[in-house]
């Protein structure tokens, strides 16, 4: 039945031990989660979800499985990392499939290795199930490549509840790597200012996707200096990827083609 | 019958067009393909595949599913891109649902771009649908987070055919940026080499995963400095991905949840 169980628990009085699976159920939309992952979430007892897993997912779970919202508004921190941790650890131990499902990945910004720390370190069988990032998906769904031959060589992925490090403005500044930055919409104006202090070019192409895959999605396509007042006159929204480099000009793709041909 | 046929093409005597869907395969496990992906591709006229496509994928395809392997073997290059996005054209042209399968996701160093470009350029319908890219799930597999509260917080994504950027170097440098390198194992010793000049950490954490997520994956993790001997030593080969920076780290997990306990 519990597929994860260690051999040391399979004895015949011995408690069962359940088992956690981080899966990463994609950008947004609900079809955009991995085979594994959806079947992961489908066998679950219990599905402990993130505000930003994709609602499309958790509306199609079937009626025994009890679902968990431990979904964080902005300012409104309803339970803390810690209490998370302990959620899962708890189930688990009651014997227990738990799927924690998180937007995008759960290793990149989704603080899926300290889920993963704490269950290890609690003797909990822990499985990671990867996601599509909405880092390089919502670019996609906007028509935007990350990287595209003789354009863009190299991607940086940060998080907007950070400054960005100086040496990450040198690299866009440098005009050869894309910047993608999640989560940045309530700081993108001290992020530009910093950006143009740093040196990068302030007619760089920049492109905002709010609710990247989902039917709602929004392009704004702008430079990096007239970004964040284009954003505060369209009222951007979070959740929303911010693309700041040349393959974020509406055109990047058509001219490539342009030029070699 | 075709959902991407344009509305002037929907006359009675007029010549039907296809589509071309470029479908992000996942990292190699072929249950890491999305649902998205997995439908365009069981519901493909023609599948144009890749040489890192998932070969399970292909595998399990229905027998009435013709299968063109334009896979280019390092060095013994079969088609050109501008071959290959002919093909893609001339099947659409024929009004068949082409579906272009690659490993990982199209618009990561997947020449998507260009593809996409191509089948707009001429007129024929194009879909992206992002995968899971082995930049985060290879090492993801490994148990390490390419992002990780209180090591990194951020992540580069760099392709090892070409020099990194000494901005990438500077962002490793500074000590909380992970660097992924994709096909950079022949190169190795080179990027070690220009990372050592930059003034990178000689014991900077470093791992290589091979064919992450798959049965023969293995993990081998060292420091910068000792990477391309232990590399050679043991007979590393691609398909592999390149983690450098801290969350390489055998006991990076670990470390954090005793430092925060």
């Amino acid at each position: 039945m519990n597929s994860y169980r260690p051999a040391h628990n399979r004895g015949l009085y011995q408690p069962r031990i359940g088992s956690v699976v981080l899966v990463g159920g994609g950008p947004g939309a609900a079809d955009l989660i991995t085979l594994r992952g959806y079947r992961a979430l489908m066998s679950a007892d219990v599905v402990v979800a993130d505000r930003l897993a994709p609602v499309g997912l958790i509306e199609e779970l079937p009626m025994g499985i009890e679902v968990i919202d431990v979904g964080k508004q902005p300012g409104r921190h309803t339970r803390t990392q810690e209490q998370i941790n302990s959620l899962l650890i708890e189930h688990a131990r009651m014997g227990r499939r738990v799927v924690r499902l998180k937007g995008g990945d759960s290793f990149l910004f989704g603080r899926g290795g300290e889920e993963a720390a704490a269950c290890e370190a609690n003797g909990i069988p822990v499985e990671v199930v990867p996601g599509v990032s909405s880092a390089l998906a919502a670019p996609a769904a906007a028509g935007i490549p990350v990287t595209h031959r003789g354009i863009a060589d190299a991607v940086q992925i940060a998080h907007g509840h950070r400054p960005v490090a100086q040496s990450a403005w040198a690299s866009v500044a440098g005009g050869t790597c894309t910047l993608v930055l999640l989560m940045a919409v309530a700081e993108l104006k001290a992020h530009v200012a910093a950006a143009l202090t740093a040196g990068v070019d302030p007619s760089t192409p920049a492109a905002i996707i709010e609710s990247g895959t989902l039917p709602q999605q929004r392009i704004t396509r702008s430079t990096l200096e007239a970004l964040p007042a284009l954003a505060e006159a369209l009222g951007v929204q979070p959740p929303a990827v911010i693309v700041l480099g040349r393959v974020a000009a509406a055109d990047a793709l058509r001219a490539f083609v342009a030029q070699a041909s």
